[in-house]
């Protein structure tokens, strides 16, 4: 696991006065698909996420996510790379809340909480490729390409 | 508010057993004092310290922090520009749970929580200066001087 957190997703009950909150603190979103709001920070984004689809996707109740929900996201090279990270953090003491699977927006990942709770989303991105140095961007960093 | 985190706080029961789980996913620790221990990511922290005196430092009972506690950190480059941006959280509605006061350690920060709940602190920790990219590194960006 590469020394990074490419996303932190708030749960939210209300999207809209969350967003207002952080733009009225100067926050610019980009652009994304109904139902995320997404702020791109340095090499990684800030999501805003409803409360009740986080615990769904997770696969817990809500009262696991505690107030004030973030989940941490560090996203992989490769889909296997899923399988393989999982695993490592399973032999590694985490509980594993949701095994490696496809994902509905086209990715593939899987959820895991360290021995104290905090939990970690693990997922390929096919449309959101890292930089070299693993940064991550909402819309992908492009692969410079010559012609 | 520039669009950063530079630290994300772990708060965890058991200080030593979170960071192995780390380590044992490949993370290398950096120096740090005693009663925290820093993982240096891509331009922010991810420190772990202990739930109590997580709790204690932002002045809230340890319940308030839920399951999983992480709080997120904003360092500024003064001082003052503490008390502006709690102020301006403060106007967009953020709840205040620590006004701006120096802290032990030798800097100055606050404590708020978004309309949701996710705890941020705002910070100016003159031990660790900012790179002109607003990056936030442990034990800090040098300054390049010239001779």
């Amino acid at each position: 696991m590469e020394q990074r957190v490419s996303l932190i997703t708030l749960g939210v009950r209300d999207m809209d006065r969350t967003a207002r909150f952080y733009e009225d603190l100067g926050w610019q979103r980009v652009e994304s698909p109904d139902g995320v709001i997404a702020f791109d920070l340095i090499g990684q984004t800030l999501g805003l996420y409803p409360l009740e689809a986080l615990a769904e996707e997770i696969g817990v109740p809500i009262d696991e996510l505690g107030r004030g929900a973030i989940t941490l996201a560090h996203n992989v090279r490769q889909k296997e790379d899923v399988d393989a990270l999982i695993s490592a953090a399973e032999t590694a003491g985490a509980i594993i809340f949701k095994k490696p699977c496809d994902v509905f927006w086209g990715g593939y990942h899987g959820y895991f909480a360290d021995p104290e709770g905090h939990i970690w989303e693990v997922a390929h991105n096919p449309f959101s490729p890292l930089s070299t140095d693993g940064e991550f961007r909402w819309n992908g960093y492009q692969t410079e390409t010559k012609s």
